[in-house]
């Protein structure tokens, strides 16, 4: 009694979960797809480990507002304090930083792994989670970030995601350039631009408004300080903020009506969907004064010359100066995978799906170890979040795993005849076990058959131990049968399912009913 | 200047390791192949999370001496203290107790990953390392931890390591059953008297004596308080610490010698080896008056029967009464792979490679968490002691994976159609890359591509794109011809192993020359 007291509940800490075995097997499944097209790309795996030390991962925390939250920390012996990673790209750096002297440059890798949140879990959110990166450091041109762009689309492809998705493509100078025009200077009103650009999904086109200005009242009532900016700024930004609708000014000259400016229309009509091509035009056209965004463009320009050279169109890779990708120190291409097929989100709305993964150049990284300028690039899947899509579309393989055949122990003191039933099938390849349960019952143990999925069990009483043959009752049958026979009179004459074949002849008999169901070898 | 002082020592904590490709890609298969073996066993996937509740993990910390070490902890922000997992055995416990009323029983499960140890770093002793292991939860029987032994021995098998490993098994009731014989009953003298046997190989015989008695003094000085057991008590432990040297006494009746007791013989000869009944004969012989020791003894055989009857001799499957397991939770079977081929240690003395993994019966643990009796059985392999010792023993597919073919950068305004051979390239299947770097030398991208192992990289400059051809230089002949060319001028003139073919035949021409190198498709 006082015993049961000190039992301790059985349950995780908040936001971590437990995976059974046919999502471990699609999430595998799906985890080769994607290495086999990293590895044709010419990349190569690398691992490093969960704890870093809290410095070696830098100021880049996942929240700049809780420096000491969203990551779980901890102190060594030495009193150095140590971290789980956030992410696969700082230990990626640090990684390249150790190994610089003999490392092949540029430094092609991907890694697979968890990395830990120590954030508020909610409904799909969990403080562990698993990443697929895949990152070239050493590489300075826009031919390393239009690679990573096309990998994206390929992977998409490989996972049987064609024409249903799209890869957004920006350049981070784009932004900057705006945000310059705009007279955004200062860090500090810059993060408070950013943020409120970031939050236009929540708030639309008048919150972030608000936000760029003097400030914005929520429905509870809290009011968020804004950025402060000038109605010409407001704007100069709303423009990029609001993209889709941004269309050509056409003025008539003596003779005919050129491009000469942009605005955002009213009526949508005749904006969005432009070619790659029109998008970079437009944004020569909205802020060709400004050298950052001239710059970026042209970037944009030359990756686009290679997405057509080798294929891609619109459809697949999309350049879209709206893009903006939240971490702080992407310096140059940025991109991200976009799920465009219907959801319906908690609300009922219908949503497209949206992002699984995203990337971008951070010249920035590798110089927080070393004194070199060391460019890179790289990309991040989201492969949970990967996965719940491939679910939604039917292209996560999801058919239940094949249990095994389970050889019934009819007499306790023949178990080891039994066992050498399961051994003799076990070595010709068949998934097969004995049935290790306490219980003597027939119709328990065929229960547990069917609930491992089971195509069938061995059954040897002792009239068939006399006799040398054994009886092979096939579930699989059994359970279609069932559905037809009512009577248990009947049921028990016909026996649905089940054979009787000499001992012998087991294994040979059990491999041609598992083939009849397509059941291979394990 | 300033701002290379705050640059970041690019550094991991201590114990903590990066995997490279080759690694990463030999462990891999081997997991592959011990998967393919406990799946056919009928075993199935599960996965835990890193973070447990402390509480939940147990007074089962790997070392008692420092309940609050051993294992990495943090305080979640409601107060509550979480932990690495140390083991794969804990989180097992605390999962079925959560799912026990919809739980196939017995639940057989396989869980492969990472496990974390906050101790000191040694050679080879890391604070993350991979275990993989297989357990059975709900099964009471002696059958289920014969299944365990088998498959441990099937799963030597399947890495290339027949005939260089012995699974040695023993009973927990048998050791327990010579303590209770030699009067030791009280807890903390057990634990004291199991720590003595478990210094056999650093102390040898002579000095576990002394543990079990009144203590022993180290070379240092340090003094270890003993057991301080009698006389007979300690000579009845030693018997079964130095059980190889025990022997049968043959004693001289009216008309035969028969055998009547078992002594520690001076002269090992005649001893062992013994067969696994002689094995069981001699425990007998020895505590056949003790009721724990003579049911280990009796749970032995029926295992030995299921060895016996499935083809599984003394070579694979030893018993071994001596075997003692730390984990204090055993309390039947227990059993461990012995790797018996001879390595050199850090003393430059020959010994056997020694233990890769083990296991075995621990009915206590999952009733930490529920009411129910719940039986369990199982085993855990090093995966990284593993590896290991498959290098050793050659069975690790350590080839070098193969590297891109590298398409090079002759011309930089040229990289569209450059790109658009990698493109062509990885369509077919073949792995390639454009050289990413930012040098224009020649030199130094060919030295690139050898550096990552390129079978051959692609050169087109301006004469070569006029007419409509590519260079193929192939690194692997032109290393070996290489080696045969001495002077710079007849390398010039040879260039060894460089060849000239259309553009239009580049996808075809390279897939031939991979396939004389025997490179498939990637």
């Amino acid at each position: 009694m006082a015993k049961a007291n000190k039992r301790v509940a059985a349950r995780l800490p908040r936001g971590f979960e437990d995976r059974y075995a046919a999502d471990i097997a699609a999430t595998d499944k799906m985890i080769a797809t994607i290495r086999e097209v990293y590895e044709r790309y010419g990349f190569d795996p690398v691992e490093t480990p969960f704890f870093e030390y809290t410095e070696a991962l830098g100021k880049f925390l996942p929240d700049e507002d809780r420096p000491n939250q969203g990551v779980f920390s901890l102190q060594d012996d030495d009193e150095q304090w140590m971290s789980l990673r956030y992410d696969l790209t700082a230990p990626l750096a640090r990684h390249f930083s150790e190994i610089y002297q003999d490392a092949a440059k540029p430094y092609r890798t991907y890694r697979l792994g968890f990395v830990f949140r120590n954030e508020k879990p909610g409904p799909g959110r969990f403080r562990q989670f698993m990443q697929f990166d895949a990152d070239t450091v050493g590489a300075a041109g826009p031919e390393a970030d239009a690679e990573m762009c096309m990998m994206m689309a390929d992977t998409m492809d490989a996972l049987g995601l064609e024409g249903k998705y799209v890869v957004r493509v920006n350049n981070r100078k784009v932004l900057d350039g705006v945000l310059e025009a705009a007279g955004v200077t200062d860090e500090g009103q810059k993060l408070t631009v950013l943020r409120a650009i970031d939050k236009l999904d929540k708030v639309g086109i008048e919150g972030v408004k608000l936000l760029l200005g003097e400030g914005r009242k929520d429905e509870s009532g809290d009011f968020t300080k804004g950025a402060g900016l000038s109605e010409t700024s407001q704007e100069n930004i709303l423009r990029l903020v609001d993209w889709d609708r941004v269309v050509h000014v056409r003025k008539q000259t003596d003779s005919e009506f050129v491009i000469s400016s942009v605005e955002v229309a009213d009526d949508p009509e005749g904006a969005a969907p432009r070619t790659n091509s029109e998008q970079l035009s437009l944004v020569r056209l909205a802020w060709g004064y400004n050298k950052l965004c001239v710059a970026g463009a042209d970037e944009l320009d030359l990756m686009n010359n290679l997405f057509a050279s080798a294929g891609y169109d619109e459809n697949r890779i999309r350049i879209d100066p709206s893009v903006v990708r939240g971490l702080e120190y992407y310096t140059g291409p940025v991109f991200e995978i976009e799920l465009t097929f219907p959801v319906t989100n908690e609300k009922g709305q219908e949503v497209v799906f949206g992002s699984v993964g995203g990337g971008g150049r951070y010249d920035g990284l590798v110089s927080r170890f070393r004194p070199e300028a060391t460019p890179a690039t790289g990309f991040s899947i989201g492969v949970s979040r990967l996965a719940t899509a491939l679910k939604l579309t039917g292209n996560l393989g999801t058919q239940e795993t094949c249990g095994p055949v389970v050889v019934l122990v009819m007499d306790r003191d023949q178990v080891a005849g039994y066992q050498k039933m399961v051994s003799d099938l076990r070595k010709e390849g068949v998934r097969a076990e004995l049935f290790l349960g306490s219980t003597k019952n027939f119709g328990k143990q065929v229960a547990y058959a069917d609930k491992r999925n089971s195509p069938c069990v061995i059954i040897e009483g002792s009239d068939e131990r006399v006799r040398g043959v054994v009886q092979i009752k096939d579930l699989i049958e059994g359970k279609k049968a069932a559905e037809a026979i009512k009577d248990n009179a009947e049921w028990k004459s016909e026996r649905p399912g089940q054979f009787e074949v000499n001992r012998a002849d087991l294994v040979d008999e059990v491999k041609k009913l598992l083939a009849t169901y397509g059941i291979g070898k394990s």
